[in-house]
């Protein structure tokens, strides 16, 4: 039996439970794997605060004594961030040294260039905890999915938000006391931009499309809405329609085009996404063959993402053992273009402020009908200082409808669109 | 680029989207796993009946004709049954073919055997469409969990009985009749036996406690009951009380002893298995580090459980490339012993019926207090032709207590206990 060795930049949250979980479950890994798995270093800010495992651990802040470390077989890189993390992972791919990283931010940004980088070295390169925390999804895809065309891949994949959301929707708060309210119990970080503007879950959908549709994406291409700017009476108002608000990942192909976004939703309260509350995520997979299926499990937390780490860890293992390593984590390649707007279709949620006169009405219908557009359900709340608030849901109507009608309305000069949100029914 | 060529032993249902999904999605099988796959041979009963396919497809009565042909390396069993499936598959492997199946019945009772010939052969053998048809949990387990203990595994792994059930607390039919609608609508089976006494089901749950807790356990060893014997009065009830029927599979570890058992169970209507309806299955693994992960999808159908058939010929095939058959599909072994009985604890629903007459709940209530349990919920309905309708919640109690009450009960000369049923919260 051969040991295996590990060495893990970062000792936080993940990276301690990822120590805990080795040092706990030590006996399963080895009935699994054949093999001996240890921890022998770990790159630390401050050693003095990591005192409690020392015995056990080398700690060091000198990322060479990994590096350099002919011992260490695999390195599970938990920093965060784009730098030192890229040059770190860049530098022990090169020194045959395989890699786990949790690191979604920099899979998303140079994700397939890594992955080249540790097939030329012949060094595996796992990343299953980027994405959705504890769900196993990527490795799902990767090997569940191999002869089934995936039509579409959605969910909830930020935890943060859905946090939020489920406060908002749950106690009518709006979203500034829900935010303070997460940010006291943990749930959201002092500076939540990344999670609140959906750019955390523009990562995760960047790399879920390369799973799902073997095509790489990039950020900027994403169009990505937050949730900072969804009031609660949008929240109260979906609800009376059936309906709850969520931050929803998308990603869909349409006549060999692809679609992502990121943006918040109303989804049908009979919908399976609509249940998942808190800070818990889950993924909807959409098959040709097989149908919908859905993964649902804790969308971040210490040990949930340190399960993800340790089966990344396991299977580079077994390849150590079987002599299978770098061989790509994700093996579906095909180049997508982006979806043809005018093919992308889904029923809108539109908030409308309006002058409390005769009239309007009859031009927001002029404008939905010059469009294309018609109405689903149509509400018009109590005037409030003169201006009628009305909430209309659309039949499925296209981008390109959907951007004319933004333009038109933008234009009025008595018509204001507070927002528009896509329906999931 | 090698050719893999299967043999199909059945061209039924799945064995059609089997054939269908290597047919048209033979570019992304490519391109991912970088072989071409192809169907030579079809074992079929009466080879007129598949004649749209004999153009592509070599079409044989003579199983040694997939037997002996050196140029197929994949099998694929869909005959079900114990037999000849058992005698095709021991010949298969012992002519170092690799061998898919979805047969259930066959892996559950002599699964172990099998998977060690597989690997004296080294062969391959794998069988995730065995489970929950469309779901790819058992892959999921080995793969994702191989460093977490698992807790606990329980499920809707049956659809045709999650169809009946869906039906009686939809639409308040009684069993027959929910039944028969499910065989007009082939849900179910003529003869339903299997499905409807849990037999189905206990099958999956032996397969599942291989792989989610190592151990090997026999059908005969599970309480299984069915939902045969269960009212609409029971079901209505339920749902007064803000629980759903389901039959739900569930093991879990206790004190070093494993739990298994298949019976039908109250769900609280916000748990995530009440909401899983018709014949859609779903599983519900619960790690100690992990914590709650579901997984839902499709439980049966032609091409779902094709799906996972295909899944299985892929990892096959990869295997092949990287030379790396004959390892077993679930790698985690460990023996553990039944749990004790007074130390598996749930709430239970109690139905009881009793004369109409003064005494009858003290004496109820007497016997409780014997055994050391206590009321959670407690209704009694109206009398009904002198006869009073209990229903108990009871506090939890242990299997042990649950036996003790039984056999009180049927010593009762007035009470009678019509049904008792767990409750998962």
């Amino acid at each position: 039996m051969r040991e295996i060795k590990v060495g893990l930049l970062g000792l936080g949250t993940v990276g301690s439970g990822v120590l805990k979980m080795i040092q706990e479950n030590g006996d399963k890994i080895t009935n699994v794997t054949g093999q001996r798995i240890t921890v022998k270093t770990a790159l630390v800010r401050n050693p003095a605060k990591h005192e409690a495992v020392a015995d056990s651990v080398t700690l060091t802040t000198d990322f060479a004594e990994i590096l350099n470390d002919e011992e260490i077989d695999i390195a599970v890189e938990l920093l965060g961030g784009l730098h030192p993390a890229e040059e770190y992972i860049t530098a022990l791919l090169k020194q045959h040294k395989h890699v786990v990283t949790a690191n979604k931010d920099l899979i998303a940004a140079v994700g397939p260039r890594l992955a080249q980088l540790a097939h030329d070295n012949h060094c595996d390169l796992m990343y299953e905890a980027s994405v959705a925390g504890g769900i196993p999804i990527l490795r799902t895809i990767a090997n569940s999915f191999s002869a089934d065309q995936i039509l579409e891949v959605k969910g909830i994949v930020n935890g943060t938000t859905n946090y939020i959301l489920t406060q908002m929707a749950k106690q009518g708060l709006d979203y500034d006391t829900a935010l303070k309210q997460a940010q006291e119990l943990g749930f959201a970080e002092a500076d939540p931009t990344n999670d609140v503007k959906g750019k955390d879950a523009a990562f995760k959908m960047v790399i879920l499309s390369h799973f799902a549709f073997g095509t790489e994406v990039a950020v900027d291409e994403l169009e990505i809405v937050g949730i900072d700017q969804l009031t609660k009476e949008d929240v109260a108002q979906a609800s009376k329609l059936g309906y709850v608000v969520k931050l929803v990942g998308l990603a869909k192909v349409v006549n060999h085009g692809l679609f992502v976004e990121v943006a918040p939703t109303l989804v049908n309260q009979s919908h399976p996404l609509a249940s998942i509350n808190n800070e818990n995520n889950a993924v909807m997979v959409t098959g040709q063959a097989v149908g919908d299926t859905l993964f649902y499990g804790p969308g971040a937390g210490g040990l949930p993402t340190a399960n993800s780490v340790l089966s990344d860890i396991t299977s580079t293992t077994k390849n150590l053992v079987l002599k299978t390593t770098g061989n790509s984590f994700n093996n579906f390649a095909q180049e997508l273009g982006p979806a043809d707007p005018k093919a992308v279709s889904f029923p809108y949620y539109l908030s409308l402020k309006m002058p409390d006169v005769p009239g309007q009405m009859q031009q927001l219908a002029g404008l939905m009908t010059q469009v294309g557009a018609s109405f689903q359900q149509l509400v018009q709340t109590a005037a409030h200082q003169g201006h009628a608030h009305v909430v209309v849901i659309t039949h499925a109507i296209n981008q390109a409808q959907l951007a004319q009608l933004k333009e038109l309305l933008d234009q009025s000069p008595t018509l204001s669109l507070q927002a528009a949100y896509k329906v999931l029914d």
